[in-house]
């Protein structure tokens, strides 16, 4: 490829408004453009690591007995109207009405496709297990698309399905399928990225993982235990804690006046935060009648995700206007507002001599003693665990990080084939519903990963197995017409080896370094009048900036040794 | 692969209601499950003939230059009013809202999106000419999805456009791309194909040439003169007669009664179609005032694709109550209706002593004679090409044959460029509007189409180059030990060089050899108690039904052999 006629710029300035690194890169080394909110067209540069990517992502989906198949884009709403999803998935799925007024929907996930495709074509017992897996296009209308590619609206997708007749057998699959993914983030040249245990969301099932790029840019906070190797997403890691002991004291009511909040209550009264109790009130989607009311110490934050589950249904933070509810006196202690669910935290458990609202205008009650005051309450994991919290495994002081989600796998069990009616016939003679999981990669945001991790202060690095091209070819003054010749020359039989992106313009050695440097191509050879009279060539290793001079004549084999050990290193 | 895990069944019962072979056997060999009309899930086997598909355009894309890029499926409506398609496609073109109340579309095409891509990204003469592709799901809201694959709503498409600064440039390039389609139909196979003119439709531009695969179960009438080359489609083909000749007479009114169609007319006077002057009308799309008159000789068609280009609306014929025309008795002297457009076809040119209606009930007029009764009529070309007309060209009798549109291709001229102001520097410093020219392959037509055209009554035959699977290793006999060790240590020496399917199931030999033969792979290896016995396997050529005899130490070198010829002769 000559960059004289490759279509993208390269920009001297970063992207105005642009906070990511990855984002800024690949948007001024002419890797992306934006379409729109969320949306973007990929030049050749990026569409080859796609490329690159994808064909990593087969053969280790390959490698796993996976079946590549295709699912269409768009479905008709009957198959989702089945798992109940056409109805419980909100704004984030596309839906729309065909010329014969019927409805359809972009699909954001395929289970339902899978099943669909998979029932009544196998039967057995026999033909199980197998994973069937795709590479396609996505659409999923989020909220707040961000940093490029890292969320985005439409993207490539590997989405997998396997069946099971059996949970270990399933469970022993899922293993597989989880060292697959760790293979496939270290061949694309990931490094620091971990698994994690995780939500399942609006996937169902009961196990599930999170692959993670740690990064100070993620969305997503994980909570590690630096001793025994726990991890977690925070919205399902379980809090444990050394709880602070106060004194016992009898219940009182005492004037507050206007505090409200914890810090107020608490300033007003010169107590910690940790002798409080906090109320935080929920409106619940689909249920306008009822308020969830969780009670939680007041050090403690309310994890939502965790809440959500334990209610199965989405939440809001709740406007309290036009209820009974004082606001900011809520107390555990004789609430008496009807139509009202009350939850306890684990962090209130135990505790004595603590304050919440007396539930009446200017007054809170100290002293509250929670074995003896509340005897019947049962205490729930409803909060976010925080830095230095204990780990629920070892006990040791958890650490918290944050991530992006670069994968994720779900053990979804049989939800969806018992919604669909999927049935197989087991060497008994009985039916079964298959057991499934289900196994996602994003390439767009894989691609925008490595980039957040592998670049500097002068651009991207791309890893040796996803780069657009292994080789920058780099002349110096083509003016001059002995390097103008040799550049030919080399542009010709470097190519018959390596991919090779030759730099054939005419402009300084300034703006050619700094473009090699920008679009992160991960070996630069350059010639000048210098290098040739000496029948050499510069090697430049983007990754450590190293450089080696070799004779013209060793010039292939030199590149095909290093091209070999970045490969082998990943 | 083995089979006894491949999803997928193979029926032995031709599919219900499928009269389209390639439908019926990628169906019932287990390559395709229906979602819904015009939606399909491709297997496995049908996901690995595309993937084939794909590298072979891939590469031949990268012969001429293309540089692979991505964009998007939904794109805002805005791109899409600059170019006047958001509202002049119809329902075919998907439109919805996003979560905040914006218009998307699907893409049915990228001209948009690939001026947007390079529109202020290149900027100067001398990066041009330059051609991106993408391969990519489209979905197109079919009225009438058809024949499987062939005519389907959701498909993979190739689609490519070229940049130029000056028509010769264009048209230089445009004839590359042209030689390229012809080998990418050659080496996937597709034995009877042509390249033909053809209607620019919806894209706009002027010269366009569309690949058919030419069969009867084919959409597409082509006009073809066995003696100068000269091809087109009916809907741009230039027609052209031996015009029939009538005896001049003076003009007459004469009772018809309640003859009304030409057949009814005919009958009457007891004379030839070719004698009288057929008045279809028709409605104008987008204008509901006007109605748009043809007379053409009754023994001709009205061509709508040429209509169309001559009104530029769509039309559609009209129904005439509630309007002033008399039916069956209109006729091309003294038609005074208002607001209507009234259009003569060449086939009147010249003609004397012709029949047409009076404008009134139960009335024709005779002798009419165009030259001097209808002096200042423009005569256009707007009728059917028929079997034995003369070739445009050179006038020898042309054939009409069916085909399948494979592949189009597109001079678009500055169309796009124009309504989105896309400019480019000149080396005079002027600025222009790039020409472009757009490319378009589909990969799911492309296997059916090859599936159509490859095929016995016993099922699928694919060519060596995009089978799913090179060999298909049929033991039979598994029940006896030596069979089945031998089978599992061919599967493993096999799969180092070829591409092997692995019936491993303990079926009948029958089922086997069916099986083998429907699903279409190019070689059967089969081996049997008996053939061991002698060291032998058993290979067979899909294609000819050749059975070759050989030593198990010669089956690699042997089968080698036989790929190699097989790839050579595409």
């Amino acid at each position: 490829m000559r960059i004289s006629k490759l279509v993208g710029e390269r920009l001297k300035d970063n992207a105005n408004g642009v906070n990511v690194k990855s984002h800024n890169f690949l948007l001024r080394a002419g890797y992306l453009k934006q379409v729109c909110n969320g949306i973007f067209s990929m030049l050749t540069p990026a569409q080859l690591v796609n490329l690159k990517i994808q064909k990593i992502i087969r053969e280790e989906m390959n490698k796993v007995s996976g079946q590549e198949v295709l699912f269409p884009v768009v479905m008709p709403r009957e198959m989702w109207d089945k798992s109940g999803r056409y109805s419980s998935i909100g704004a984030e799925m596309v839906r729309f009405k065909d010329r014969n007024d019927h409805d359809m929907l972009l699909g954001m996930t395929h289970e339902e496709a899978a099943v669909h495709l998979c029932q009544n074509t196998v039967k057995s017992y026999d033909q199980l297990p197998f994973m069937i897996y795709q590479i396609q296009t996505k659409f999923r209308d989020e909220a707040r698309p961000r940093a490029g590619l890292i969320r985005v609206r439409e993207f490539t997708m590997k989405d997998a399905y396997s069946f099971h007749y059996d949970k270990e057998e399933l469970k022993s699959y899922y293993q597989k399928v989880y060292d697959s993914y760790n293979r496939i983030f270290k061949r694309i040249g990931m490094k620091n990225f971990i698994a994690v245990k995780s939500d399942t969301g609006m996937m169902g099932g009961d196990v599930a993982h999170e692959f993670m790029l740690l990064t100070d840019i993620g969305e997503d906070s994980i909570v590690i235990c630096p001793k025994c190797g726990y991890k977690a997403n925070m919205e399902v890691a379980v809090a444990n804690e050394e709880k602070p002991v106060h004194k016992d004291e009898k219940l009182e009511e005492i004037f507050t006046g206007s505090a409200k909040t914890i810090e107020e209550v608490c300033s007003y009264l010169k107590i910690n935060a940790s002798q409080t109790v906090k109320a935080v009130c929920y409106a619940m989607v689909g249920d306008d009648k009822n308020t969830a009311v969780v009670f939680i110490r007041g050090d403690k934050e309310v994890n939502e995700a965790k809440l959500k589950r334990i209610l199965g249904k989405d939440v809001a933070v709740k406007d309290l206007s036009e209820t009974g509810f004082v606001k900011g006196n809520i107390g555990c202690l004789d609430l008496n507002i009807p139509n009202t669910i009350v939850l306890f935290d684990n962090s209130l458990a135990g505790m004595k001599g603590m304050v919440t609202g007396s539930n009446k205008e200017g007054y809170h009650t100290k002293g509250v003693n929670f074995e003896r005051d509340l005897k019947d309450v049962k205490f729930l994991d409803i909060s976010k665990v925080k830095e230095g919290d204990k780990c629920p495994i070892c006990g040791a002081p958890v650490e918290i990080k944050r991530g992006i989600e670069i994968g994720n796998i779900f053990q979804l069990g049989t939800k969806y084939t018992k919604a669909m009616d999927m049935t197989i016939a087991m060497p008994d003679g009985t039916s079964i519903n298959p057991l499934m999981a289900c196994y996602g990669i994003g390439v767009g945001r894989a691609l925008a990963s490595v980039a957040e991790e592998s670049c500097d202060d002068k651009g991207l690095i791309w890893p040796m197995s996803i780069a657009p091209w292994q080789i920058y070819l780099c002349p110096l003054r083509l003016d001059d017409e002995t390097v103008a010749k040799k550049a030919e020359e080399l542009e010709e039989s470097l190519s018959e080896k390596f991919e090779v992106l030759y730099d054939d313009r005419k402009v300084s050695a300034g703006v050619k370094l700094t473009d090699s440097e920008l679009m992160g191509i991960p070996l630069r050879v350059l010639i000048s009048p210098r290098s040739l009279a000496n029948d050499e060539a510069e090697i430049t290793i983007r990754k450590s900036g190293e450089k080696i001079m070799v004779k013209l004549e060793d010039l292939t084999q030199t590149l095909e040794k290093i091209i070999k050990e970045e490969m082998e290193a990943l």
